[in-house]
């Protein structure tokens, strides 16, 4: 069976399984106050090229998204998505499990348009029963984004100046940034996205570690009594040198980026072969998810060698069907994937 | 001035204030344990044909719709109601603060078709990720809507089994349900609301009452201890009987159908007398509400001498206004109004 | 029957009432915009000699202490409150619902104690682990207490400055304030409470009025748009008025006053009553609520004839049961349950 | 340095780590849908002699807590506990964040008596106020407790008896667990713990895991959609067999029990040392916390070599400090330690 169901079907990434063995019997505070966490944050605040940055390591991605919206929102306050954002769809209710509203706004091959969020702050802020409505509060964005696509420099600038003029905090989930910065083509690098965006994180889960994601404020704006916060969400792990050394693995020789290139590398060699195969794709993405066209009957046949997601039903003899490429993922799975693949008809 | 702006702009209907002044220096018990409320439930049931209705007063419709539903919901469960529903848009969030998402589907008119409602349900169903996605566990609509539209029994048939068959509660909001009841052409009686929903309100703020919502369980399906929930979302009135005697005195000689169709009759001098001008409405309404387009000069013009409400720009030159009758509508003013208003050019 | 079971088994004043009634039929804006309840604010902000006074009107007391305690709080903050604080234990987890921890510190007569209020304060802000727990936001006292017990200005005083010292905000429950300003002895006045907290509530429910407690933030500190978190925990009442003109009329001609006056009267015409038959008291109570120690055997007879509420068990044979007198009280009341109690054995 | 002050200062096991590592680069199915998690169940069903357990993985002690609690409460249920027990005061509040109240009990030695809280469930029981109250929905427990106490068979068989009386689960909160179970003279043993709690909880990270707790339903009461419950919690773990292997590993060969009766020996020793060097314990432990009483000079002259944790003043010139011991205490450490502790004067 060759899997290509999600980055995350592995453990961690080598290098990160070598220094947790390495550093397993040295005797360290908990709740984060460890040597090893205090490096990552410093390894991270460089390479971001933000001094100032506070960082805090969690250990899940809806974690990060409900802590970090309902640390950061006020109690009237929703957080603005794309109405195909995680945090709507695919989070069970976490985020009003706080108390807060997801305001939808239909997306645009996964991402939220500047312009429709301009237009929706400023229809809310024109509306005589906005006392009323939930305020908006704080956009939410994920780069690369659900459907694998990414933002451009341009397009980030433009959210955030939006969010800017209106006072509210840009919010981007980087669950699989490591893949969305090692793109080819793409202009956003690391001090982009802490430079344009209020808070995001790195996402460790899905990047090489065994989990973790790391919170980064930019703007000295870490919400006060930020680990009590966390403590009371139960998200505070008591041996916290467990992301500290992963996070300073990642962050050690370039590794986080090289996990995303190895990723990125594999699935444009996936690409290439399932396009000349004659395939077609569901949208262009540059990232390591790429959601392709089988016909129903190709499908059933590959199902039964290799493992990938069902995206959604193209029409009654057709289905989008997304495979994902990882730190993990080996060449010669991918040349033996192509081989398998027929030529589409 | 005239006001058309709400069907709230009086205090209570003058039978209501004779027996609330009656009946003020008799010593009774709190918290509804009134004969009134016991009184009055009764002639609820009974206006229901539904023996076994469990009544419960409470006093202001968010409150209500916010209680039915975090009451009535499991914990991972959320609402299903029209994008442009009471509880979707104009609750301040109060849903999502109870920890329940509002999961939209698209209105026509202002109400949920059965159809929608049930792809949407049978998606969820199909949908392999499902276990991470909020659970459909109600379905909610208004009725009038707040388009100011009805169902027809057809429609409410349709959704209630819909919801059977899901076996998932429909909550009718009924905050304006005496104006709907009391339509010309609606087959929808207070007795099919009973048997075709599970939960639904009869409200009394916008229907000749100072403050009141009765809550009707028609399933035997009243969560346990309902009280407590109540009083631990602070909606327990210490002098229940304020609202005992305004639903007794409601459910007494008709008085909440007499009041639905004074409205109605009113809303219906007014939409004729509009048409008649030449004006188009946004929709056809058969209730106390009438969305008309106006011309933007005339607009302001009619703003001198008349209230009523904004509902949304139509084009650059005109706008959807709205104007509400109630109980308290005097023909004079409507005749008077319908004076003031300029033939459409 | 006589009722002295609590203050609010009758409805309104007959002053309100006849108000209510005056008033019934203007057109006036909802959800408290109107002139009644501006013209309410400005007679309290002057009855409290605080100009600067912010003050919201809601329905009810639990409603009120939940939405204060609520909107004042950081997320990670709890209230300090005596242990038999109406927060503490009857408000069926109000407050815990909103998310906030009571925390309880022992009581002495149903008051919290300056220095142990102090003291508290002090070892939590000495706890090496205080990260880990519910940092105190904010101290709760009511007055009259649950017992019917008063603070003095100079407990009031002295709690004040705690407050300050540690900068978090002092919340008077004033559901019985009426009551508490008009006893024989305070030294309290309605400016003391405004200058000495940062918010408190009078309460109108159990002084008079069908429903209603005034919110009064005397420091300009009422919660930016207050009104839409009210609307969020679904306690904005829609037609405002019934809660302005309410409260004009308490706070026109000194009503507020005479109704507390009244009260009390009673209840000292009942305390010396019960002295003289040798009755003992379980501590000794100044306004309108009086614990009293009973026989078992003539608490039994005594019920047939008069109604009052358990309060505890005393011993084997004896039971404290709580009287309480009203604005509605009647002296032929109070002399005839005199002369059915017989004298104490 | 020697390091006393907890149970989780060092990272895993060393079988752990081997493990992980020789499994890492197995692909898996995420969220805990693995075989390690199948086979770690499997095999704790077995130590549990309970075949029908319903068995989940949670990453942390307080995320264990605050899930289990909301997810077997009604809305309007609070937690019973012990007022020094953990849910009480160190987990910031997360308990009350979900909505529940926690309701105290004074303890005896950090313990709730089955006296204590049979009399508290009846009291609540013939309140005639229990409607406005919080109702009691569940009983917590922890063994060891926070003061390294134990419960006793029989005190476990009398608090099982009075939550079935009254019908409500009894929760044990077991983050110790193997500490407790591994002491000499302890009459309790695992399958006596899954035979009289409802839930209870085996604790992973201060007993050799990196992180991890296993929450066990032992009476087919896990609560429906509880993955979905967890998600929801923000508490769903990616890569799930993080936690199924090192959970499949504590339950191979034992040992899960070994590295508890390790802590136990190093504690006994840690515990004849300092007694026959002539102080006090706080109060008698068997586990793996030991309170001691020390000078404090001694304290400070201590504190330059050894680390241990501040527990209480007992009086002007002593502070009790606690001395924890676990899987990763070296008995060369502890004999240092005796060898630097200076005769009690």
């Amino acid at each position: 069976m060759i899997l290509f169901e999600s980055d995350y079907t592995e453990g961690a990434h080598p290098e990160i399984m070598k220094r947790l063995a390495e550093t397993n019997l040295e005797q360290l505070p908990g709740y984060g106050n460890d040597k090893y966490c205090a490096s990552a944050k410093e390894k991270i605040r460089s390479a971001c090229r933000c001094p100032q940055a506070e960082i805090f390591f969690l250990v899940g991605g809806t974690q990060t998204n409900l802590i970090v919206i309902d640390s950061m929102l006020k109690s009237y306050e929703g957080v603005v998505a794309a109405d195909t954002g995680h945090v709507s769809t695919h989070e069970a209710g976490a985020i009003e499990y706080t108390g807060h509203k997801v305001l939808p706004i239909p997306h645009v091959n996964g991402k939220l348009e500047p312009e429709a969020v301009r237009r929706f702050l400023e229809i809310f802020c024109a509306d005589g029963n906005r006392e009323h409505m939930v305020f908006p509060g704080m956009v939410y964005i994920s780069h690369p984004t659900e459907f694998g696509t990414l933002y451009t420099k341009h397009e980030l600038q433009a959210l955030s100046q939006v969010c800017r003029e209106y006072q509210i905090p840009l919010f981007l989930d980087g669950a699989r940034l490591g893949y969305g910065l090692a793109c080819e083509g793409t202009d956003v690098t690391l001090p982009d996205v802490a430079e344009l965006c209020d808070i995001f994180c790195i996402g460790g889960t899905k990047v090489g570690a065994l989990c973790g994601e790391a919170v980064i404020f930019t703007k000295n704006n870490m919400p006060k009594h930020f680990l009590t916060i966390v403590k009371q969400h139960g998200a505070l792990l008591a041996k916290g040198r467990l992301l500290g050394v992963q996070f300073d693995t990642l962050f050690t020789d370039d590794l986080y980026l090289r996990i995303g290139r190895h990723a990125i590398e594999m699935a444009q060699l996936l690409k290439r072969g399932i396009a000349e195969k004659g395939y077609e794709f569901l949208l262009d993405s540059p990232t390591n998810q790429q959601i392709v066209i089988l016909g129903n009957e190709t499908m059933r046949e590959l199902a039964k060698e290799v493992s990938f997601n069902f995206w959604e039903n193209v029409d009654e003899n057709h289905t989008a069907v997304r495979f994902a490429t990882s730190w993990a993922t080996k060449e010669e799975d991918v040349r033996r994937f192509l081989e398998i693949l027929p030529t589409s008809v």
